[in-house]
C-alpha cells in the first residue's frame, strides 16, 4: 500500500487504529490481506492508509458510521480482533472521528 | 516516538497528516524535531502519534479546533509547510476530525 486516499468532500468518518504489535506474527500477514480483499467490497467503504514502523497507525475512510458498524460486525473481522488481542498486539486505540476539513498538496 | 498517545474522553479533535515524501531529506528531520518540541508546548496539544514506511501518517490530537488554528499559526510551523511543499514532500493531505468515540486494549 503506497498511495494516499482521495475521499469526498467531507463530512465523512475515519477509523483510526493506532497499534503496538507483539512478537507473534503467526498468520498475521495472512489475516492483513483477508481483510483487505474484504473491507474493499464493504458498502460506504472509501480507502485505507497504513503505516508502520516502531508503532503502527491504519487510518480507514468510511461515507457512513453505519457503515463502520456493519463493518464491525463482519464475521471474519470479529474473528480477527478476537485473534489480535490474543495473539498480534500487545496494545491498541481505536478512534472514530468525524472529518470536518480536508485539504491537500501535490508536486506534480 | 515508539508509544501510543492517552487521550480525554471524547469529543476532542485529531489532525491526520498522510503524506509521501520526496527524495529530499535537507533540513528534514531537524524541522521535525524543532516542531515536536515547539507543538508539545502548544496550548491544547494532547499528544501526537506517527508511522512512516511507503507512507507516513502522523495523526496529532486536539483539545479544540480553536487550538489546532494556533498551531497553523505558528511562525515556525508555517515555515515548514512551506518548506515541506516546496523540498520534502510529494504529496499529502491533511484531515480534521472530531472524534466521537475511542477504546482500546492493553495486554498488560
Amino acid at each position: 500500500m503506497n498511495a494516499l486516499v482521495t475521499t469526498p468532500k467531507p463530512p465523512y468518518y475515519v477509523v483510526i487504529f493506532s497499534s503496538v504489535k507483539s512478537e507473534n506474527d503467526d498468520g498475521y500477514s495472512e489475516m492483513s490481506a483477508r481483510l483487505l480483499e474484504l473491507v474493499i467490497n464493504q458498502d460506504g467503504f472509501l480507502g485505507v492508509e497504513s503505516a508502520r514502523n516502531e508503532i503502527g497507525i491504519t487510518v480507514s475512510y468510511w461515507e457512513s458510521l453505519d457503515a463502520i458498524q456493519k463493518w464491525k460486525d463482519n464475521r471474519v473481522h470479529k474473528m480477527a480482533r478476537k485473534k489480535g488481542r490474543e495473539k498480534w498486539y500487545d496494545k491498541f486505540t481505536v478512534r472514530i472521528a468525524r472529518v470536518e476539513r480536508e485539504y491537500g498538496f501535490n508536486s506534480e
